[in-house]
């Protein structure tokens, strides 16, 4: 799997979140995929419990706006960005953990309560 | 351990590298840490691993620059800035973990070629 499709599966999260698109999330995450968002708490774990999850999101009329350069590892991908919903900002970093079918095996938000604002 | 002070070793860590100082780096890490740069290779275990790995960085003159706010978790914290050395910038994301007396008991530093430019 090359940097190249990393950072498209990266675009297609950042555009189907923004869109709303649970068709988007369907498709990059394994069904066995797991969700820690902020890390540290309680993991969603497969692909229902993480469709549940974005929902709420989806409701909230959450938005994604990229804020620099996707960094590629061999079997990952982490990207800033900011995240707004419901009048609130956040500054977020997202680890993406791919499988070797090419699709997100784990993903782990890194934000805390001083990354959040209002708008 | 509140987020202030992990922003606090984020900021000294930064700070540090720039300014080659390697007692800071001794304060940061704890003896028995481990350094992954990139994520994926070979980890450096153990202060003088690591300080190994650091005066290679000092030796080619890095400099570290933020570009923008650290991300605290429960035992985390996660920052993205630009490394600069020998005319070439990286992108980089690292990630911070911190054990029970507040040192850093493991850094992953995220960064591919692509993440890479001259100047």
């Amino acid at each position: 799997m090359e940097a190249k499709d990393k950072i498209e599966i990266v675009n297609k999260y950042l555009d189907g979140v923004t869109n709303h698109d649970m068709e988007a999330i369907r498709d990059i995450f394994d069904e066995q995929a797991t969700v820690e968002d902020p890390a540290g708490t309680d993991v969603h774990i497969g692909m229902e419990a993480i469709c549940k999850f974005y929902e709420v999101g989806f409701s909230a009329g959450v938005k994604l706006e990229s804020t620099g350069p996707v960094r590629c590892t061999v079997d990952a991908a982490v990207f800033p960005f900011i995240a707004r919903a419901s009048g609130i900002k956040i500054d977020v970093i997202d680890i993406f953990e791919f499988d070797e079918n090419g699709k997100v095996k784990s993903m782990r938000a890194y934000w805390g309560p001083e990354n959040m604002s209002s708008e």
